[in-house]
């Protein structure tokens, strides 16, 4: 089975001025993440406005992104978040057919279900395929709190749900209570745009799935840890942060300027996202400016 | 331009045991609605399980509520319910092409977009169609609270835009005062399965968007209203409360006992809701067939 | 050890016109109460805007309210709403001293503390005192969930916390689960004013803590249920739906109408609430008096 | 009119280890907090603990401050945060009279209270005493919403309520809208341990009320900010971000590793919070005390 691992970045989604989504864009993204070292690249993170989509655009994003991927040599990671059990259990096998090599879960938010269609949910959508399976667990952006012991059930009876993408806040005591519910053989990413990845790492986190547009500092830092250079991947980690710090005040703010970052580096054309989505004015931009010239100027953007 | 008033019940989406829509039921259940009386159905509602479903089943139940209801004469609006306004804005302009009488909105509320953006989002979907439009507001199940300024500022700068469903708690102050900001202008419907029916239409409002399957009762109690028999509406209200009462405990428990009625009556050919939905028990289920009985002899279902 | 059960409402604080106490009337109030057939009065309820008090008054109102049950020969639950564990114990102590027969305790929310914080915030409650204790849970209000396995961990670990309020919705599953996983043995009241007073009597609770100024119609209802006319009781339910209803759709709402109701009957001085409180207005001021006027005649106010 | 600016931090609540407030303790942290330069001290903050404490330990602990800033010639600012307007008004006047030099006040957000009583509380805070008083946005933390214009007409109407601290998520636009309806003439703190520092003084702020145990970082920030070195001041600010981004997650932990460091610094005797509080472990302590070292050394703490 396809081992995931390291920097899986969500993938944002590149429209063009006239709101359509512009899959050359996108191709190019998935390309430039996949060469650019990227262990896995993620589809429809809440990064990745997956929620401003339609059916048919996310199916075609599906193929345009899995055949970039493979043109490369590179893996897909792609969301399931459709709310309805039934209809989640056909996206999942659809994606799977179309090449998908592990899938990611978003459990059903809208009207907080209860745990036990929580746990049937994820468990449908991890026997309904024989690719690997990510449960994400995110309750600030979705409001929905699920108690660690949905995740170990998963973990124990279902095979190929194998990863887990933890979010929460604080995500370091729920990380190391699930590594001692399933002695320590729980496979958990970091999500939450790294701001605890050294935390989390220490805790014994095998990746991150941060937004795309820094990837290459996600990429250095993570390589500094895994080869036992900690101080080195704090000091990576620390020089992130100011960045991370403003620009991730709420999520339609970070997704707005992950774009900005995307589109000033020549990887996707337009910054643009669909709506609602975050108005940005000179004092913001300021300091955007200015701390992008400086990562620019270290990474060679 | 089309007039909307009087009892608009949601539409249920019928499913038939094996998860897929069941389009047969759907076009019985429209038909019976509105033989039965019903000035107007409503498509997508939430306790239409709107969320449920794929854009390409939502394409198809508009064209079926739409023909079934043209082949009896009645009224359709349909709920454009999609995030993105870029998107929303193309279903808009397709289900008025495919025949809708009025759309309903309901504002995005995933990460809880700003009132500038909600404004927006409304602005231009009723920009977007030439027939009328309703604004839905359910801070209740969105998590987004919408000050009375931002429908006041729909009602007077978007002709078309000429409907307001309220189901915030309590919705009466908050009616009134829309009615004085509009100097008696809003044409106002009552929500949440119209526990308010009686408050609401004192205070000036048009109809009511409950549930469908009981819609007979509704109607019972509308028309009394209407003729000026408020003492006789507030008893078919009071006869009616123990069932809601006890069924509207949470959403998806009304969403499935609304189906279970639909079912027993004979309209539907199954209660099935998609998952994730509300399990019942004999306790529960004990008092729902008590009160079940009393209202079928009542009104001969 | 004092057995509590039955009809068992929650005190509203009585203020004179001036936003003071009005001590005089508490008293008469708690008397009303408990000669009127109460079998206990529950002090501190959030029905009873125990928010709204200083320490001082709370305490020289545990001694009016203690002092007048004891000359009527009736029994106090007082409750213990302190955030800090270390706080809540301390009043814990001083309302046993002070004479109280059971206490209840309403876990902190504020922030949000984790399900170990309120089950050792509980238990450190129930190990403070000899007298009987009880837990609530009332995430609607509290913004908090409880998970049953900490009540269940209390009823089994602490001998005196006997007791459990819920008001969680639907409460009926959430009561069913908690008998189960005690074999029955969980003595559980019903809050949220008794709105699913006969399906939770049906799942075995005991009593129920609703607003004190109908608490004659409870004890009707209550007293039925208890002879075995369980039909006589669902016929008082549904009598008192339309009031609960309407007074009812929201929590400062609820708790200003009761108090106009106890000063309509002669129980207290004034309806005055302290602030913030809830507005009315004549379109809501009407229907509450007609429902006023049907219930005074029945039950001879 | 007492003017306040610059850095006014939280003052931690120091206990014993018995769970007593350690007034010694408050004396001290008070003299050192003023002596190290603080431009006032801010009793009553959320990081304070307030709603840990008893009505009479709030009272002593004002005493205790007030004459510890007078000894050394500092200012002090103290919320008053009772939920009941009549309530508040009275601990208003009694701080006033016991010789604050501000007041700060939480407007209260139990049951959620409509904006027109949120006005109302405070405007009658304002208009109860003479001294100036500041308005907390905390919306984060109480989960209650207040629109601009509810603080753009106190700052109109009552000429005492002159400060703002805004700790909304982003701050920024929220800061910038009240300047712009007020012609720039709100006077505006930053809050929320100043993540957003240098956006928010970029915007207008002129102060800052973080917690109190890194005052001197704080103070080393604003001054060279004040001094036209915005490039240094954003220095300071970057080097301090891991440690916040680490004890930050949220408001409970960030409150225990305050006392942390103010324990470890000698400034007060333990680190004890009340419970329920934050559990930390042996994962989270380690890069705490990497991070600690570094700002020990290059502050000489």
């Amino acid at each position: 089975m396809t081992e995931i691992k390291g920097i899986c970045p969500i993938i944002a989604t590149p429209f063009l001025e006239n709101g359509e989504v512009d899959y050359e864009s996108l191709e190019n993204l998935v390309k430039s993440l996949l060469l650019g070292g990227c262990h896995a690249v993620t589809l429809f993170g809440i990064a990745g406005e997956y929620y401003k989509l339609t059916d048919e655009e996310r199916k075609k994003m599906v193929a345009v992104t899995v055949k970039a991927a493979k043109t490369v040599g590179g893996k897909t990671i792609i969301s399931v978040t459709d709310h309805a059990t039934e209809v989640a259990v056909k996206s999942a096998k659809m994606f799977e057919e179309m090449g998908a090599d592990c899938l990611m879960m978003l459990p059903p938010f809208f009207l907080k279900p209860g745990a036990a269609y929580l746990y049937e949910h994820m468990k449908a959508i991890g026997n309904a395929v024989k690719i690997p399976v990510m449960a994400q667990y995110a309750p600030e952006q979705t409001g929905v709190a699920i108690a660690p012991d949905v995740f170990v059930r998963l973990q124990k009876e279902c095979p190929n749900i194998i990863y887990y993408k933890i979010e929460c806040k604080p995500a370091g005591p729920y990380v190391t209570n699930l590594m001692k519910l399933t002695d320590g053989k729980m496979k958990i990413f970091v999500g939450n745009a790294g701001f605890q990845f050294i935390e989390c790492s220490d805790r014994g986190a095998i990746g991150a799935m941060p937004g795309c547009s820094m990837y290459d500092v996600y990429l250095d830092m993570y390589r500094k840890y895994a080869e036992g250079d900690r101080q080195g991947a704090i000091e990576v980690h620390n020089r992130l942060l100011p960045m991370l710090n403003h620009i991730r005040q709420n999520v339609e703010q970070i997704i707005s300027f992950e774009k900005r970052i995307l589109a000033r580096r020549g990887i996707i054309k337009t910054a643009y996202c669909r709506k609602p989505s975050y108005d940005t004015d000179a004092y913001f931009d300021k300091i955007f400016d200015e701390f992008y010239a400086e990562m620019a100027e270290r990474y060679g953007w």
